[in-house]
């Protein structure tokens, strides 16, 4: 039952794993998304399918079975292709830590029979088994519910989202540097922008300066003008617009998100009342973030700020942890524009959550003006990541 | 039920889908893939989710319904935040086809009930529904199966990758260009390589050479000296190493996926002789190639050609299609890496195909010799993307 009895340490928790399938009633969990395995196997992904996973007549599918109390009962099935990269962890001292280990899948399939011959070798085919129910293949899916039918499914998304709520301090650093990187990246491409050039355009650089600084571009949400269309196109950027960039771009797939504004020219004192009081929300929802706070104070605080603003009509705020995944646990709010239950709400934030904190105003005449940002929670208050730049940046001044 | 129904040409042949469905027993399809609804969109791919998918408590699940012999019946269920990029497609004059689009979605399960409410509307709700058993969500197929319980769910990987099989002049193109691509950044990293680079820094050239060439870097497999295993470590290269790369890079969608050789310094006749042999067997199996040729039968010209070598047994043969996916129809052997059963060896290649072949030498004292090289075949033969290369590399010599 100890982490001795594995084949390296735990790079997780098992206590606090264990407790959230009681809460979940789960006793087996079968682990099949991408970045639920990377947390649970301390950062590894099979380099070879870091991007794609479709691949003949069926898919990869790496499982990851953990039984709860029982981290030595634990098994990693791999595709076959998987083993030189598992050969090579072991090699440089870190070997995955599950002792059993077999990279010998090569689609849905079998990897599913093999997990399911794991879970009868362990004696848990009575468990209750918890699978990420929309991320596991429907064919696997049905092959364990037929194979095991005493109890169903239950979804461990949300048991494996409360574990990853909470930060490392390498998690913390990723989170860091992506963020900072996003918002570099992003100064670049305001930088160089001139009259004429396309969002597609822009995205493509703003592509380029993520990947220079080593990120995994994901998205760029762009607009121009007084546009509130943030995808891209043909519409070209003219003297005096404003361009509000959105993006998304991964670190070891640790997620830097952040809006920033830029202007073709100098901002109006318009311009700057406006994004003055969108940056007032943010910094009015900041200021009190520290471990204890009741996540979804954070609502109260932002409404409160958006009643006395005569723009409250057109702007609205949302909050949410991010990490892994761009909107994960703490689940602070049902508002905003992903229904989300608010389950966290009444929770304390602790430190060590990350959360992103989103300010948007679309104004009817000026366009689409927005801040993001990201902040960690820490011992004794909070710290932003990649806060340069939330005032306007003059475009095209290199 | 013509193309003149909907809302734009067709970018598929609903004649050539409808027959691979009806052979496959599907009345009605639920695509759910991003590559097969890349191919059945005519390219479209949500920008947003173009890298991740996972998101709030669930994730993006976009739905194309498709009823054999009734494109006009089609519907797209998109994510609520797809609704500027469908918008920015109508508006540049390249609507999406089908004349139900419903950007409504937030997760897997709001988007299957609105497949579902749409499979109703049409009268849709006896047929026969297909679904890629492989890429659908558990809690997705889940429910539908349980909404339409009369057929059970059957699996469309098939007749959709049947019908990508033979490509388009524009997926040619995009095939080509990726391929030779790919080439050109394995080549720019051999010249650049010295004593020392480990195949850690080496992947990380290679990613960002082909991201340079607008490339999405897939994954790189990478031999030095007389070591057979592939993945990244911090193995060093040495003076006189060999040195594989296989490298997979993608142009929208389509991958290029090729291995080439390189010394790290002078081949010497050995080298020169084993690298020769592979060469002589890509060669020997590309020469025949022309449509009408049955596609199994480019393993016994393989077999004959390996049968003769005094180096056979350490060689091995494969050759499959490849696009979208980086192993498709059409199928030629149940051989080789990945099982995958045979289905195509009968059939007759076509104008339009492309193949990914390749040999590979487990050589016991000099290492990892591989070609795998991109043949298309054509109205009156074949032809080679990036044929550049197929020699040893002198590495380090810029």
């Amino acid at each position: 039952m100890s982490d001795q009895s594995t084949a390296g340490p735990l790079p997780f928790s098992a206590e606090k794993l264990d407790g959230y399938m009681e809460q979940a009633g789960i006793d087996t969990l079968i682990v099949s998304s991408k970045h639920n395995l990377a947390y649970l196997l301390g950062g590894y992904r099979h380099h070879f399918f870091a991007v794609a996973d479709a691949i003949g007549v069926s898919r990869y599918l790496p499982l990851l079975v953990y039984r709860k109390g029982h981290p030595e009962q634990a098994a990693y099935i791999a595709n076959r292709n998987e083993k030189d990269s598992i050969a090579n962890r072991a090699a440089e001292g870190r070997p995955l830590w599950p002792t059993a280990i077999r990279p010998a899948a090569s689609g849905v399939m079998d990897a599913m029979a093999l997990a399911m011959d794991h879970i009868r070798a362990i004696g848990a085919a009575a468990d209750r088994i918890g699978v990420e129910t929309s991320f596991l293949p429907w064919a696997a899916g049905q092959a364990l519910a037929q194979a095991f039918p005493l109890h169903g499914l239950t979804d461990a998304n949300r048991p494996l989202e409360r574990l990853r709520a909470v930060k490392t301090a390498q998690e913390l650093d990723r989170l860091r540097e992506a963020s900072e990187r996003v918002v570099g990246a992003m100064q670049a491409v305001m930088r160089s922008i001139r009259p004429g050039m396309s969002k597609r355009a822009i995205e493509q650089s703003l592509r380029r300066e993520e990947e220079k600084r080593g990120l995994v571009f994901e998205y760029a949400l762009i607009t121009l003008g007084s546009s509130l269309n943030r995808a891209p196109s043909d519409q070209v950027c003219r003297e005096g617009d404003i361009m509000s960039l959105d993006s998304g771009g991964n670190l070891d797939g640790y997620i830097g998100d952040l809006c920033r504004m830029a202007v073709l020219g100098e901002p109006d004192g318009e311009l700057e009342d406006l994004l003055g009081e969108v940056r007032n929300i943010q910094d009015a929802v900041r200021a009190p973030v520290r471990p204890g706070l009741r996540g979804g104070d954070l609502f109260s605080i932002a409404q409160a700020a958006l009643s006395t603003s005569p723009l409250r009509s057109h702007m609205s705020f949302v909050a949410h942890g991010m990490g892994l995944v761009s909107h994960e646990a703490p689940r602070l709010t049902a508002q905003g524009p992903i229904p989300y239950p608010a389950d966290d709400a009444d929770s304390p934030l602790e430190a060590g959550m990350v959360l992103s904190v989103e300010t948007t105003l679309l104004h009817p005449r000026r366009g689409f003006i927005k801040l993001e940002d990201t902040i960690a929670v820490t011992r004794d208050g909070h710290v932003g990541y990649g806060d340069e730049g939330r005032a306007w940046t003059r475009a095209g001044r290199s």
